[in-house]
């Protein structure tokens, strides 16, 4: 008797997806991170300061996840090598971009010409965390103003973080967030998470983060090679 | 021959058990409010301030609705009538309440005592928007840091909000937000929002918020008796 499978799993459609993207990614040698963060967190001004800091350094094609509008994609058009804005609205899985859109996405990127993709991920600290897309880094920025107690409350997202950004330091004088309190909480969850302090309205912390990812992008490319 | 339905649409399933809710709550005279937010917006303190505010005025119960942990709940704890706190870890729509969930909560809610139910939602500008929860309004909180552009890449949850709270007035001088764009935005697409600006930090706009909301306790009895 023929099994008939009436529901399949999501994730795992999701994740040989993912994988197919990753080999698209490896095969033409683009580091690609998922970038993560509640709404308003500041993901799109983290990408411009990305782009900004390795100009003339590394290649950057941009993927801009969300659930309407253009407005993020707009605004990083005029710096990043290539740009290709995915609307999740309608979407059964609109609360997080998924690996199915992503493959949508690479077909209008120019990969053979980029060191570096960046996925910006729908405004969510939940859903994203559910679905790979083929990253080989996952990073969950967290600005002071939402409080430093959001691994609490939202810690897959952290759990599975491979870099951790704490954004907005110049608003630290205005208010209350304990960062020893927060890298402490999200140390516990994920020994292995990295984290960068910075703020992206006067650049403190850009470059030492700038430095770091650059190192990233030749240390994967020399793997690449070696395998 | 008989119909075998496979898949059943899970927000019908929902409005009907939010419809239950409903006549739970009016059977009660329990005037309900959904609290939604990004996360980090400020939905606890507004309920902290809020419950404050109405003090000796309307007695308060609190559904804290959060992925994981109780802080929220332990918070309100002091000050409520009565808090339940719902985790919605683990289940499948866990990147909101749904009704059902709304449902178990207010079998530990002393429904007869209360004259205000407040629920706050997980922070998410996404999911909460699709799931009713029987309550009689819906507030959004949009917080300054969180920019002004909100509305545009998150319609649905601005576009069927009765109430819109823009939070954390404190830090205007700060962070650039254009509170006469983003109400200007909100009004497109939904003219019938109603407006506070509020800062949990300092205070200012709560006595305001509270009074507005005291008369509409008294008007939604006064429309239970008449009918």
């Amino acid at each position: 008797m023929r099994e008939i499978k009436v529901v399949q799993n999501i994730l795992e459609i999701n994740q040989a997806a993912a994988d197919q993207n990753r080999q698209r990614l490896d095969g033409n040698g683009v580091l690609t991170i998922n970038v993560m963060s509640s709404p308003g967190a500041g993901k799109t001004s983290f990408l411009l300061q990305t782009i900004s800091g390795l100009k003339d350094k590394a290649k950057i094609g941009v993927v801009e996840g969300d659930v309407s509008s253009t407005v993020d994609a707009e605004k990083v058009a005029d710096t990043a090598a290539a740009v290709v804005q995915i609307n999740t609205r309608k979407m059964p899985e609109s609360c997080s971009l998924i690996a199915d859109m992503v493959t949508l996405a690479l077909k209008d990127m120019p990969l053979e010409e980029l060191d570096l993709l960046l996925i910006e991920n729908v405004g969510n600290l939940i859903c994203p965390s559910e679905f790979a897309l083929g990253e080989h880094k996952r990073l969950v920025i967290s600005s002071l103003p939402e409080g430093d107690d959001k691994p609490i409350k939202y810690p897959l997202i952290f759990t599975d973080a491979d870099i951790v950004i704490i954004n907005k330091l110049d608003l630290q004088p205005y208010v209350n967030f304990d960062i020893a309190a927060f890298r402490r909480t999200v140390t516990e969850l994920n020994p292995r998470a990295r984290f960068f302090e910075i703020s992206c309205s006067t650049g403190e912390g850009i470059e030492n983060w700038c430095s770091w990812l650059l190192g990233e992008i030749d240390s994967y490319k020399q793997r690449l090679k070696a395998s």
